[in-house]
């Protein structure tokens, strides 16, 4: 049995994790889950979804005793927190999925650039195998401690992984448009979140200044190798759960639709999450919703050579808690696919 | 292996059956899926999100050739249309879970009265099993039609039971409130239905004349066998799912919101979908968003005497497809929960 | 010309008093608003569609100073921090509309009951008028101090008014079921109002115990004399304006829905605000949003005896700044209808 | 007075229109409105919110007897009908302000292209009026038939005259990402706009193909006569109204965002509806609801070069009714914010 703590459990990561573990048909148990916000309550009182199904109390990290009790921690803590504990977990031997954004950069400077920090743990963090199946499957199975992707990330990269990597597309001309449900901006109430600001309401954010964008920006150069800079523009949309990107590639030379599709048909044709449409069809986000599909569809507009291409996911679901549990599913030897595998809800 | 029969299948109630049927774990197939309205496209053009998860086109309805095909029809026409093919399938020695409201009560008089047409089929509607399994479990797993519940009904009587069981209220001062999600009024287009209509609005309609009405009143009624009439009044609320029910009931005698609470626990302490909340909780439809739970709390007002009980369900689960699939467990002798039992999907 | 005072500005009710005062066709003019949240910042960054309409600042309030620069202080602080500024105000002459419980109900002890404090300025709160003009145009234009009602009394009191006036109604049956948007939760984030808990959600609050009920009752009571008593159960419904209220009447004598729906239009024949719908029409919040209207109508149901009337209403017009408005349009002598006659933006 | 027929009643420009015009300080009248599907039907059934505030009925349309009866048409009928209705109205006298496509090109072989029909009047076209103020207004007081512009090119074609004005930009890489609530697509139910299949979604749609692509092209080419192609990929958003566009734009030079915002207010600063938002201020579509402003923000990144700017309309009035308003007090020498001055409704 497989024995699982998850690490500042009172966010939508957490809950969407513990909606997954609860049902995984594996011989796996959460043991415990942390939470300061919450220590002492009941876990099905603060999410009353898993009533029935999880019968635990939030508890305090004690993190030198993580090592007693579980074979994987899963750190759903801020960026700068996570850092802190990684060691200290790290040194009793335990596994890690890391949520925050510490791990996926490898290039310190970009960190503390972006992030306006100091990093502590630099030499860790390029060695930590950021986790994305698609990209770094092999990886994965053998890390110790997995970098949980963004989910502007997720949904950014893989639409764009097979135009890049046959060199198709200018590179200095990628513009990225992401649209997001509110559920990213996470658990805790603020002004942005208070739904009479959010309903019926529709603005851009993080202009020219997100952070996801280096992560996007790493992730894209690594694919062969040339460096590439793009314009990431996220917006805020009336919707709770869902990503849905827009991406504009100036192509090289003209192409069509259906000779691109066929493209990522083929590129993606062995992975399990990832469904291109066919032509005429475009990705929407309720296509998507509570499962870890992120689905992809494109146009090429011949009058300007563009190829837009588009991709949702559900940004608790492969934009977080369904790609922490492929990954799991990666280290501990189990089929990449259980408990995931299972339809969107729609409508 | 069971082989399964959708006829009518591009309604809400068709594509949330085939969501649950595809990861069903047990040896079935859904051998045909038939729509006039589709016939010959992709089951996963019409809906996106199976797409991987079924490979059938929409068929046009062969109704004679049904018995050498599947073994089982989940029927999901209109009433009136119905009551037309029920007898044809029945007559190929096919078992029958019925969407509609043809057989659902068991009194043709008021069929007539409140649908407003002849019942062509009446000496069956007397006999048919009313699928509510928390009533009629054992009927259900020995009925070869089982008559699947309206939503409403079923959020309705679920928290009636138990106080009405036990007699504990004024039998002529029930007074229902309901308030639904828009999935509720069907898949096909309408004023009704239109998004900007139904955004940002809220209205009661079908006042003093819902046809769910006696279909409540002939289950309130078989509960003690006293004769039991309600003022039903449903509202549109802006969500696509959920229905939560506000009941009113006048108690003979006073008693406290935990002794109420104690009763119904007691009552429903075995049924594995219906969770009674603890003392201060209310239901909340997203907390049962995609799942087959009925959550249920109350209020005792102890200065008007009168129980305030409260109940959530997803209208397209446990109101509709849930609660066919746990009707489909029963009716083949697996575990009523199987392919079932998943928290909602929260936030 | 009229210099207001807008005291506590940086809830929605102030923010939608400052929408509809900065387009009102008198002599008027917003001297100050304060704000200790926001105190420096201008006006139309924190309110951008103020943008163009209002070069203020909002100012820390200097409670001593008001006399020497307003006429009329729209006090919107919460409730206990209104009976103490109050006294300081009238103290300076200056005329007050107080959208605060503290002096809508005239009986100290209910008051102190329900609200779990002490009355600091108990004479003046029996001699307080309550802004509702339907029943006390005269007193209001005369008052010095104002006590805006709240807005579920608002959309409960005026659907009840004809019916229990005309004495057709079993006093100890009034159940009112009533449903509302989320800005009635104000402006200022919280878990009960983030975005992803009320997205897609549905759930009932304050069951038995929320404090506009004495203040329901006390207007009810008062149409007759007779002591009304009532079930009053309110819902958050995912929009972020409009109250949707259904009231359930146990008639004494069978009637028509026509012959009630007359006896209403009747009785509110004069009133400029409130419209009586036509048979079979039933009222809807979108209706009403952002105009300060209140919308009834109405249906019999022969079967129970009991009439089923609606009303609906924006919260934050016809709920509280719009009535606000309409009652400072009486106490300055201005028409009572002027800045406010605008229809419903629908859809 | 002016009278003023409405033929096409029964869709939502008409319906905003009416709301507009019931509030109109001028002396104006309503004369009749036409609407083949609702003939005969009271205004204020089929639009409750007007309640109050028309007293009229519906009508068949008798083209020929206009001349009678208004001064002026406004012609909400689809495109390919209006070139059949113009001729016969302008023969009558009567000016018009048209919202069909039909007169919007003044090329007939684009027009043709794109909406794949032949133009029955293509001398008129050439003529006619676009009837965007910040563009036409002295044309626009003359004119017998202004062609109102779409949605889409209204809140693109003002955010681009001053960069392209000025000649910033590099003219081959212009990319506008829009995004749209549902109201956009008119008020006739169909699967797109089907309240569940919108709710909680997200889908760009016309990918390449979008007919206001050419609209947005013949605008922004003749800014400086330079011809102009763009990429205009629009997308459908969960809410009723608004629009939020963001345009990428490259840059020749490097430039500071508060220079290029400054150079925005200047060029827009005596334009009555067009607001340029602050430094850090970003566009939101609820701060226009139900208003005629045009909001507009933006930001440089110097990373890429590429400004980003931002636009936000509510589609029903700066995009339609509000901006055919404004056209009718420039034709009618009124000043033309007459009746429409209100700021947004927010929250």
């Amino acid at each position: 049995m497989v024995k699982i703590g998850i690490v500042g459990a009172s966010g939508y990561t957490s809950s969407e994790l513990m909606r997954l573990l609860v049902t995984h048909p594996r011989n796996l148990k959460i043991e415990l889950v942390t939470s300061e916000t919450f220590t002492g309550q009941r876990v099905d009182h603060v999410l009353p979804n898993l009533r029935g199904f999880i019968d635990l109390n939030f508890e305090s990290l004690e993190i030198q005793n993580l090592g007693n009790q579980v074979d994987v921690v899963i750190l759903a803590v801020p960026h700068k927190v996570a850092m802190g504990f990684v060691p200290q977990i790290r040194n009793q031997g335990i596994r890690i999925i890391d949520f925050s954004a510490d791990y996926r950069l490898n290039d310190q400077l970009i960190y503390e650039e972006w992030y306006g920090i100091d990093h502590t743990d630099p030499s860790r963090m390029q060695n930590t195998v950021y986790g994305l199946p698609e990209r770094y499957r092999d990886l994965i199975r053998e890390a110790n401690l997995v970098a949980n992707p963004g989910c502007y990330p997720t949904t950014s990269i893989l639409p764009s992984i097979p135009i890049i990597s046959k060199q198709l597309v200018e590179l200095d001309q990628i513009i990225i448009d992401a649209k997001s449900g509110i559920s990213g901006a996470g658990s805790k109430p603020k002004d942005t979140t208070h739904y009479p600001n959010r309903e019926s309401n529709l603005i851009a954010y993080g202009l020219a200044s997100h952070r996801h964008t280096p992560e996007i920006e790493q992730e894209l150069s690594a694919i062969n190798g040339d460096k590439i800079i793009v314009n990431f523009t996220p917006h805020l949309v009336p919707m709770t759960r869902g990503i849905l990107t827009t991406l504009y590639f100036k192509l090289k030379q003209p192409m069509s639709t259906q000779d691109l599709l066929d493209i990522y048909a083929d590129f993606y044709q062995n992975e399990p999450f990832i469904r291109i449409l066919d032509c005429g069809e475009y990705p929407q986000t309720k296509s998507v919703l509570g499962s870890n599909f992120c689905d992809i569809g494109l146009e090429v507009d011949p009058r300007t050579n563009r190829a837009i291409v588009m991709a949702a996911t559900d940004n608790l679901m492969k934009g977080a808690s369904g790609a922490a549990v492929q990954n799991f599913n990666l280290m501990f030897g189990y089929d990449e696919t259980e408990g995931l595998m299972s339809p969107g809800l729609m409508p």
